[in-house]
This record gives C-alpha cells, sequence and structure tokens, in this order.
C-alpha cells in the first residue's frame, strides 16, 4: 500500500519519530504536520489541544494517509482514545511503544521517565507501565529547560552537558532505575548527552525509536505495508515560520540520505 | 479479557517465549503446548510440520485462547500465514519481532542471524528483513550443536563456551556485524555465553523477547489485554515424556515467582 504515513507534533520534536520512521522503514512515504505556528501544546488546555489535534488530523486526512501517528505526548495523553475510536485506520501514539520497551528492559522493575511539565503532570506513563505489570515502580521527572535548548540547537558539548546533569540530577539519587524512558520527542536528540550523564548502567530509551518499531507491527497486523522499494517522496509541512523549520530539519535530517523532502506550508483555518 | 493466549512449540525452547510473557505481560493467562514426543521439527517435511501444527492450533482452540502465538521458528516459517487466513484470532509467530528489533538495533546494515539448520535454510530472516528494509546485508550461519546443548542443561560454564567459541567462529569473521539475531527459541538460554563471545560492541537479539513485545503490542490493538492482576493460573501441555519436561521447566524458572503450574499430558489424537 503506497499511500502515506501521517505524522503529526505539535511542532519540530516528532521529526525524532519521522527519522526513525525512514530509518526503520525505508520504504514507507511519510506525510510531517508540525503545529509550529501553536508549539508548545505543554501548557494548553485539554479543549486547546484537542482542537489543534483534530485539526491537524482532518488536514492529513486529506491527503489519504493510511495510518496516523501522533509524534507528541501531550497530544497522545488527550487525544488518543477519540481518535483510535472516531478514526477507521489505524492510530497509534508515543507513550504505549516507549513503556512497553521499558518493561521488556528493565530488569528490577524501577523505570523512570522525563518528559515535560505537562507529560509529567499527566501521569501518562505511570498508567500505562502499570496498566501492563502492576509492580513497576515509576520515577518520574519534568526537564523544562530540555526544549527550548534543543529548539536553540545545542544537543551536545559543555552547555548541554551541564544542562543535562543539572537537571538529571534528583532522579539519579533513586540508585535502583536501571531504565530511562525519554517520555517527550525532542530528547532523542540529546540521547548521547543524557546516556553519558546517567552512565552505561541505565537503559535509555528513545520513544522516538520505540514508536517506528510500532508503526511497523501495526502496519504489519494492518496488513498496509508498502514492500515496493519505489515510493512517492514525503513530504513536511508547517503551520508557522518555514525558514526555521527547515533550519532545523536539515539538522535533524543532516546524516541521512533520504529523497529530497517536499516542505510547504499549511494553512489549517483553510480545509 | 481473560481468556489465555496459546503458546505452541515443537518442544521446550518455546518456553523461553514463555518465560518473557510472563515477565512482560504478567497480567496474562497462559496456555503451553510442546510437542515434546515428535520434537524436534527441523529435519521434517513441511507437510508433517503443517500437519502436527494444526493438531497443536486444534487443541488450543478447545481450550478457548484469544490469540495464538506460534513459539516455534520452523513452525512459523511453515504455517503463519495458512494460520493468520483461517483463524479468528490474532496470531503471531517469532520471526518478524526478531527482525524488527535487530532494524531498529542495527547501526551499519549488517545483521547476523543464528538458527537450526532448517531456519537458515529457509531464508525466512533475510526474507522478512529485506521485505522491510532492502539494503540490509543478513550473514547466516546454523549452529546445529546448540540445542542437543540446551536439552542437556549445558548452559554456562567452559563446556558451553568452548562450544559457542567454535560454532560462531565463522560469522564473527564478519567485522562488519553489529547486530546478531537469536533466531531459534532455544538460544536465549545460552544469551549470556553468546554475547560472552561476541562480545559487548554487538547487540544480541533474542527472538523470545521481542515475541513477548510484539504480543503485548497485538493484544493492544485487538483491545483484549486483560488489566486485572487477578486471573486463572497458567497451564502446560506436553505431548511426550512429562519428567523431562517438568525437570526442564523448572530449570527455565527457577529464578521465577509465578504461580503454580497445572501441568499435564496433551493427546493430540483424541481431540
Amino acid at each position: 500500500m503506497k499511500q502515506p504515513i501521517g505524522v503529526i507534533d505539535s511542532g519540530v520534536g516528532g521529526l525524532t519519530v519521522v527519522h526513525e520512521l525512514m530509518r526503520q522503514l525505508p520504504k514507507e512515504p511519510l506525510i510531517y504536520l508540525g503545529d509550529t505556528a501553536r508549539c508548545p501544546y505543554g501548557p494548553r488546555t485539554e479543549e486547546e489541544v484537542k482542537q489543534f489535534t483534530w485539526e491537524m488530523v482532518r488536514f492529513l486526512l486529506g491527503k489519504n494517509i493510511k495510518m496516523l501517528v501522533i509524534a507528541c505526548n501531550t497530544a497522545t495523553a488527550f487525544t488518543i482514545k477519540d481518535l483510535q475510536k472516531e478514526l477507521d485506520i489505524p492510530v497509534i501514539g508515543v507513550i504505549k511503544p516507549g513503556a512497553r520497551a521499558a518493561i521488556k528492559s528493565t530488569e528490577n522493575n524501577y523505570i523512570g521517565v522525563i518528559g515535560t511539565e505537562g507529560t509529567v503532570r499527566s501521569g501518562a506513563y505511570s498508567y500505562a507501565l502499570r496498566k501492563i505489570k502492576s509492580d513497576i515502580e515509576v520515577i518520574s521527572l519534568a526537564c523544562p529547560s530540555f526544549v527550548p535548548m534543543v529548539e536553540k540547537g545545542v544537543l551536545d558539548g559543555p552547555e548541554a552537558k551541564q544542562v543535562v546533569e543539572n537537571a538529571l540530577a534528583p532522579i539519579l539519587e533513586h540508585d535502583k532505575m536501571d531504565t530511562l524512558i525519554l517520555g517527550c520527542t525532542h530528547y532523542p536528540l540529546l540521547k548521547d548527552t543524557i546516556q553519558e550523564v546517567v552512565g552505561k548502567k541505565i537503559i535509555v530509551i528513545s520513544s522516538s525509536e520505540e514508536t517506528a518499531r510500532e508503526t511497523s507491527t501495526t502496519l504489519d497486523i494492518h496488513q498496509i505495508a508498502n514492500h515496493d522499494d519505489h515510493m512517492p517522496p514525503h513530504q513536511f509541512y508547517a503551520t508557522g515560520d518555514l525558514d526555521i523549520f527547515i533550519e532545523i530539519t536539515e539538522k535533524i535530517f543532516k546524516d541521512s540520505n533520504f529523497e529530497v523532502l517536499t516542505i510547504k506550508h499549511a494553512d489549517l483555518q483553510n480545509i
């Protein structure tokens, strides 16, 4: 099936999911839509997040997508149940894939979760983890300094290491934690720095990598994967300033060898 | 949904998948059926494997299972398509989960696969890997000495290390390989020894762990997971000698803290 997979995010964080989808599923055409004009979703009300997400979904449904990936933790927490109920295509979010990977990885059931304040406050990871395995101990920490740093393009080096060290200090006091979920789609861009700070003994789970993996499983179960090497090019859309979006996209995909991308402005008010 | 998940294998290897299912999905009741009387399936004809597998499946359908896991590479290779087509419950095998995990893990697309002669000859892993990602280079090796050693209970120590070293020598010449799939459900019992022999730089993928992970995803997509902590006990059945089966089961689950198991003889001729 050569129809594209739709990927939505509040901004640019979901591009780490796109990066992994391209790496793990190179035969799948993608359409990405980042609501950069109204980013971040974290501080917004549930009603706003729902409304904005539905606007994005309607835009992508108009592009004939075969599956939807909600590549944003906040949008996943607030909308996934409704979307799975209302849409007649498969819908997955970023929370359960990370939770399942952490359950597979942990040997002592102590799992750390870092994310935005909104995600940590929602308790979505604790809920997803304990629904599957009741005796999981969850150690959560909000890292509000990470997203602004990533948006500035600071991903490694002494400044990034210092910020990550300071932010993670409280969670590292829990010496039993053996697995750490990066519960924000921006954080995989800091994965090397985070792994360096937490040490090799702690397994760091990228929800972006795991979401791509579960997209593969989902396509397979629904028998809608594309197995043909020839496919339409990927398409990227953003609701806000295209110059900044292109700059960040180039940074994320600088080492990638993917087909030339279409990057366009999306007007969600006139669908 | 408190109905059990059915797990079938030609013998005892599939118990490593059961072990992982219990660890990753502790709220799911399981029914295991090992065709120990007719093990191994490796050297048998396709017709025989199909007939035996269908006999096992009919036995488990009589136990009202909600999902089927084919925890045997040979049976997966020969029967999964038919079973997915004919049964109205979800069916997964052990090959695709391992393939997807390896695609996630590899950084240079050189993936090793070790398994029985039958599995390696079938090319099932190469097919599954390249169907998703065409430029994967697969290095396959049959390790016929591993299953008899595991069945004898030799899982570590100098003897195991020597056998593993000798067997893996040809595949270790491929210095580009960065990921190795254990393409036989017996091999996870040798995982520590195999990891020691191949070194820390190579990521070793247990198809048992990955199959349990994808069982979790599958239950979720079909909305048939059990979220209640109170569940019926697991049931184990074997077609052959129960004494040996119980001995091996006790060895595999010696460190586990699971509910007392029902272990019974299964007569597949009189269903």
